[in-house]
């Protein structure tokens, strides 16, 4: 253990001299939080300011309330001055979730400017692309030429104040996006050209990817990798430009979501793993709890078989294999189908196919698995129809698992749920389940 | 159905003769292969040839087969110059897993230049830098001024070889990388600099961000999202620059790799998933096969216990209440390990740190489901005792099932293995395992 906190002390010491990557600076900051409390606060207070900045936006809440201990409100606001306005917001928007009257605080100190941006940004759903948005970017007018905009450009870069900048966003003078002019195409253009002369010449080649604010950031992923777009710029109703999404917001769009994903498949939380380990636990347990209560209601089941599980108790030690099978059958139907709606991929293939695909596949595994266990078990215990009762049983509880497990997530999609949240339950409750009552009453029908 | 098949009838006549977005075109193809083979052919033939290339990148190995049936080698070759040397080589790998000979005979009808760049990509490893790079990039020399340099932008942009590009990359006569200048800093200069000049001025603000050829691709995606990179350049080991990965290829990298992750934990294979029924019946089929195996080695375990479970049939009740929670909280503790390996957020937590953190959620959660369901069982079967073994056997599965669920992925890194690959079969075979023979094993020992 001492060999990770010496190396996360000796990453640490350099963040009060020097910009860190934040992502790593979190990590190492966890690491000694829980062996070293002294180390941490020290080091908290040292941070550089654009090292505080990055790494608040990235702070689990515990974190981010130690840094509302450690600061004072004027020097928070600060930090979030540095910072770009989507990742501002975010961090704003956090605050509040921990302690609103401090938050509010902080927000009234930061320079009115920053203050105005956070507030619009605020104002967006959760997960239309305007939440997604930085209002940084650098707008030309139409009756201005190359030159007067470079010049404008050079100033703020020079300042600080713009960044990762590729293009001239043109409007007219009321705000209007007329075009996005790639810094590549304004290389080979005379600087004395105005905007509008190069519109003029050149509308076909032109780029005009834009989208709305309130569009759903899940349409702007798939426009910027349709067309490969390193950024788009982002409009209102009115076609008024309102700032701009870039490569880098897509990247963290696109693992964050992936994450969230994979975990609530898992019966995790995201947001709660980042947090303590008894937030981790809570949130686990939730739906360990639900898992319970369905195990329970299969236990149920069960016992409504006591009597031929004591006749014959080959059914007792059969009876999960048919239970475990069924489930993996089902979440692997499953899997792909909660993939396959947030990739994207189901724009011709409606509903019916998708599940027609996921029963083909679950009935033909079903039914050679069947013959497998069937022969399996009539081997093992020597009784004819013993081996028939598993067969028949897996091939029903296959073929349902497959169509289950393809069912359960287009139907939350439609009924808009996260197809990826509370699935698996929901499927290994059903499998098992239908596992063991169709084993235990085809038992009980042909066997006994 | 047909409407589905409508739609896509629909989208499909346009690509014969305008670019379509090559998603949608696969998706589209798909389908109305299975419903209207005809079409789907005629289809095949009319496609424009920007479409023809950029849907054969994508193409599943059953589509791309059909493909070398309609064209002949030279159209085929025609489509692949069409592409960016990656791509291009991506598909000629693809076409040479179908057909050696043909793939051949194709990459020798391509043009000299195009097959030169394709054999270099070909050479190197699968998750290499180079592996990723297209060799098509925008190159200037130290000695030329940007006026030049702008020139033959021009020249390249406007026969259409070079697409997507965002900065100078500069290197001596020997074509050694010096440094990168992205258009936005170029629009500052005179363009009467030279490249030595800018460089002398401005070394510190320069971007020197470089990757090696033979870097794995993952730590090239750590670089990119630490500093927001758009585009790296990649060099070779004595600096000689060979190439540009950009911005989509890290958007594609990043969501195969997230539906890679997703699948394998569900036993099931991303590639298969994209070839026909019985591809995917086969890949799912072994993983259930491995898994039939797995769940009959835990009904071995039970069939040890077949005297106590005669004498007392609340056992066969409850055991899959043992095993399906353990199985649960295991597969969370899995999760979340294989997400913090392939998310690099292991850096400074070593391995102890992360097992441990995971044994004390699940103890915790172990505790707290053993009481639940040890009063459970108590209140269901009157047995004061077996609500205690019960209990003892939760508190036992569910802390193993967090070890294991952490361990088994970090093993399965360390030994140099994808940790989703196999990882959930392991572990659902201990928790089965352990889940049954230690409530079994308490139960004779305390009650009977």
């Amino acid at each position: 253990m001492s060999e990770a906190l010496d190396s996360a002390k000796s990453f640490l010491k350099e963040a009060s001299v020097k910009d860190c990557n934040a992502d790593e600076l979190i990590e190492a900051l966890k690491l000694v939080k829980e062996l070293d409390e002294e180390f941490y606060e020290n080091t908290l207070k040292a941070l550089t300011i654009n090292n505080l900045a990055n790494t608040a936006v990235l702070m689990p809440d515990y974190m981010l309330n130690d840094l509302l201990n450690c600061f004072s409100t004027s020097a928070v606001a600060k930090a979030i001055e540095e910072l770009e306005s989507d990742d501002a917001t975010d961090l704003i928007q956090n605050l509040e979730h921990l302690d609103e009257s401090k938050a509010k605080l902080i927000l009234n100190s930061i320079e009115k400017e920053h203050k105005k941006d956070i507030s619009l940004l605020k104002t967006y759903e959760q997960n239309s692309a305007g939440a997604y948005m930085q209002t940084e970017f650098l707008q030309a007018f139409l009756n201005e030429s190359l030159q007067e905009a470079v010049q404008r450009y050079k100033k703020l870069k020079q300042s600080g104040e713009l960044d990762q900048v590729q293009q001239f966003f043109v409007t007219d003078e009321k705000g209007v996006l007329q075009y996005c002019l790639p810094f590549g195409e304004a290389l080979l253009w005379n600087f004395d050209t105005t905007f509008k002369d190069i519109m003029k010449d050149n509308s076909d080649k032109l780029i005009k990817n834009f989208v709305y604010d309130n569009d759903d950031i899940h349409s702007v992923v798939n426009l910027v990798k349709s067309y490969d777009l390193s950024v788009v710029a982002v409009v209102d109703k009115n076609k008024n430009l309102m700032g701009r999404i870039t490569y880098d917001d897509i990247h963290d769009y696109l693992q964050e979501q992936a994450t969230e994903q994979i975990y609530n498949l898992a019966g995790v939380s995201d947001e709660a793993e980042e947090e303590t380990v008894s937030k981790a636990t809570q949130a686990r347990g939730f739906w360990l709890f639900i898992n319970l209560f369905t195990s329970l209601i299969s236990a149920n089941i069960i016992s409504l078989f006591s009597g031929e599980i004591e006749q014959l108790v080959a059914l007792a030690i059969l009876m999960p294999i048919v239970a475990s099978m069924g489930g993996n059958t089902g979440s692997q139907a499953l899997t792909v189908t909660v993939r396959k709606i947030s990739l994207g991929d189901i724009k011709f293939s409606n509903a019916k196919h998708i599940i027609f695909r996921e029963l083909r596949i679950s009935l033909f595994n079903g039914a050679f698995f069947a013959c497998v266990m069937g022969l399996v078990a009539y081997f093992w215990f020597n009784i004819t129809m013993l081996g028939l009762v598993i067969a028949l049983s897996m091939l029903i509880n296959l073929g349902l698992a497959g169509f289950i497990g393809s069912v359960v997530p287009l139907t939350l999609k439609k009924l808009g749920y996260d197809p990826a949240v509370g699935s698996s339950v929901i499927l290994t409750a059903l499998t098992d389940a239908l596992g063991f009552f169709s084993f235990l009453l085809l038992a009980k029908m042909i066997l006994l």
